[in-house]
């Protein structure tokens, strides 16, 4: 087990200070060239070095013919090059002196036959040279607090607070704007490839000491280590949560997975007892995996399995203890004393049942603060679950219909609703509670947008929240 | 059972030619001024008449003192009046010579004790003026091909082919939004609300009739006529697939249910056997339910459970076969004539199993015209289900970097992804199979909105598409 992040195989990979760059031209057909505008384009500050048979310049850089020609032994080399010619590049960046590489060429033991030979003939220059390596078959990194990106597309959006490591490269690089979607980001994202030598183990070790990331997501077609595995998951489990999605479960996952990195998963109860026996939470979904991290890394742990729903409309509200009732969750009746503090709140139509149902409310503003507050002071209940809906459309209506003049409306509008997210999202500070919120808007209407990037996390539905809930209230009784 | 549209019940109230209006004023803080609202927004076409105690005029239009006073007897009445004075109105209403009405007031049976003796109250002066009413408890009803819109909030978006019946009269309203973010539509939605009089089956019947619905959805709450409903459904399923959510299977739903609309929920099983014996495909969430509608309003069926993948990416390439095999479907090795065809396209780090995996591909075209062709010409698979991967960012990178000057760049960018979803949609349109999407990109991407526009379903995530294409196959095998 590492003892500082510095001391990790993986630490000069996600952390260099400079690095060679194998397979870029000033071609787009190329994929190095496209992984080159990614690193350059997520303002990484170091030197990079181009090593190019032909060309002098690369992408605007000098480039080297060789790389024994650099000026200085950078922290790592990224290899992008046709698979015939990529271990004599490795043997090349051996005799420079270079400790750690990025292999992301493809063609290795993931093809079989002529492929597997050639992956042997890598980890043996690997070893002779005293090298640690990512991939091959992989995309690299991207550590967005270092401006680090290796991969396929730019980076879109903040660094965030999620550690991945992926045995496939997709998904980190075609995350970045899902996730920003959502209002999240990683704070570093392996992608371990094939795993010739360093995988994801690793990856998890080093994300463990990360100071940035606070939840750990592993996506997975096979484990190679397995008891390695659980061992690393038991140690950082109680410190960091990890959730986990495995695409091998069922046979027509298995067969892929194996077609792609060349991993060779298991039986699905198999990986059910190694994610127990490791405490890790387990995801259904790349859906579910990225939900999972968003309220293990930004919420609260909950006491309980107890919810109070909040909202101000039945149906939205009965689907959403359906959903809370599916996913093992529990929806106490109300206190007396939380049934009184609500009266002046709830019109006759409403309801103080649980989920405590305003209909329509005189005053919205309520709806962000007087009634949540009342709601987190339920000793009966252990998370808040609210549904959001204010539309950006009808605070228009109204705001027209009580004479404000045209050109003022949306402004007006956008303020009224960004003043309801900071309200609630103050209350929010103040409690040690989770506050869950769920919608059918699109989550970047403003009055969701408001809330996700205070956040507060709103879910597209109320499955995906309860489902949260839960992941949640798995791990603070693990 | 219904022989012409015009037979049905409902009739008059989702197609009025002037409509007398109850509870709208001059206030926005008033629920009936936003309905009438909406109602004027949707562009109504037909009189409509505002009764109203003091106000000369309300909301621009005349406003009448008594509905008696109206100069001609309106097809229907919209009542958003306070609990106490609905039933004097509803009395008026039968005495002018209405003969429909949407009571969108609560506090009726829903609420127990006196509101069950209101509610029969209100049943018998409904009775004794042979009226058929809507609710109470409602939101009425939305038929957007009539310019009609008499819910909370206003219609955004194209009216579509999806036909709603609902206990929910959120779950009308504030899917407006939802849908149009799908590139979808309701034709006609009914909030059916305590069900009083006129219920589910009701409106079930009128959109099997509905030339305007292609896909029947409910949502339910708790079923009153259980022999009729399922009666009706297996008279309409054959020609008209219809989607089911049941919220009360749950404790905590049906509880739920209970307080919204005083629907008295059964065992999930009870309403898991009335949705087999009527042919229903029941759908677990409000995603799913307009997830399978989409895919059943919207493509043709297949004729079995095979499917075939094509990607760019393993890592989603994999996630899609996981959840393909949970779902149910098969994935089929590819013939030896297809693997043929594609070896052309396939580079060699791809793979020609199934999911055809393409990763990088020198020509982005052949992925949305040579290849598709091919896949779907594989008489092993019934479904072509594709990864949708263009970001816009990488293909102006792209442009930028092959010289475009730069005030081009977006347009030229936006041109050429509109040009490959225009391209495979031709293609879809030749065939007899299903072409189902999935990405991770946002829905409102140009080159997700381009497909999705031009009718070719694209779901967030793959595991929303295979239960989509698991829910068509259960239809075709019906």
């Amino acid at each position: 087990m590492l003892t500082t992040l510095e001391e990790s195989p993986l630490y000069p990979i996600a952390n260099p200070k400079s690095v060679a760059f194998f397979g870029a031209s000033n071609s787009v057909a190329s994929m190095g060239t496209n992984l080159l505008l990614s690193l350059q384009a997520a303002g990484f500050e170091g030197p990079v070095y181009p090593v190019h048979y032909k060309e002098d310049r690369v992408l605007g850089l000098k480039a080297y013919r060789s790389v024994l020609d650099l000026p200085e032994v950078p922290d790592m080399a990224v290899v992008v090059l046709p698979t015939r010619i990529v271990n004599d590049a490795l043997e090349a960046c051996g005799r420079k002196g270079i400790r750690r590489a990025v292999i992301v060429s493809g063609g290795f033991k993931e093809l079989g036959g002529g492929g597997i030979a050639l992956e042997r003939e890598l980890m043996e220059i690997v070893r002779r040279y005293d090298m640690r390596v990512l991939g091959p078959n992989c995309l690299g990194v991207a550590n967005l607090h270092r401006h680090l990106n290796t991969t396929f597309l730019p980076y879109e959006g903040p660094a965030g607070f999620i550690g991945l490591a992926s045995q496939s490269g997709s998904l980190v690089t075609q995350m970045f704007d899902y996730l920003a979607g959502l209002g999240l980001g990683f704070s570093t994202a392996f992608s371990v490839g094939n795993e010739a030598d360093l995988d994801l183990v690793d990856a998890m070790e080093y994300l463990a000491l990360c100071p940035h990331t606070r939840v750990i997501a592993l996506y997975i077609e096979g484990v190679r280590r397995g008891r390695t595995f659980v061992e690393a998951a038991r140690a950082i489990v109680p410190h960091k949560p990890v959730v986990a999605l495995y695409v091998g479960g069922s046979e027509t996952g298995r067969q892929a997975g194996f077609s792609h990195t060349g991993a060779m998963a298991g039986p699905d109860e198999l990986y059910e007892g190694m994610f127990k026996q490791g405490g890790i939470i387990r995801a259904r979904s790349v859906t579910e995996l990225f939900d999972f991290c968003w309220v293990l890394g930004s919420l609260p742990l909950p006491k309980g399995r107890r919810v109070v729903i909040q909202t101000h409309s039945g149906g939205p509200g009965a689907a959403a203890a359906d959903a809370c009732g599916r996913a093992g969750l529990e929806l106490p009746s109300l206190s007396n004393d939380t049934v009184q503090k609500l009266a002046p709140f709830v019109p006759h139509t409403g309801s103080v049942n649980n989920p405590v149902d305003l209909t329509f409310s005189k005053n919205p503003n309520d709806f962000y603060s007087s009634i949540p507050e009342i709601l987190l002071q339920e000793e009966r209940a252990d998370t808040l679950l609210i549904y959001f809906l204010t539309p950006a459309p009808v605070v228009k209506r109204a705001l027209q219909q009580m004479g404000l003049p045209p050109e003022q409306v949306a402004e007006q509008a956008l303020c009224l609703i960004d003043g309801q997210c900071e309200t609630i999202s103050r209350l929010v500070r103040t409690t040690d509670k989770p506050v869950v919120g769920y919608t059918f808007r699109s989550l970047d209407d403003p009055s969701i947008r408001g809330l996700t990037r205070r956040g507060i996390p709103v879910f597209p539905g109320p499955e995906r929240a309860a489902r949260a809930i839960a992941a949640l209230v798995r791990y603070a009784g693990r």
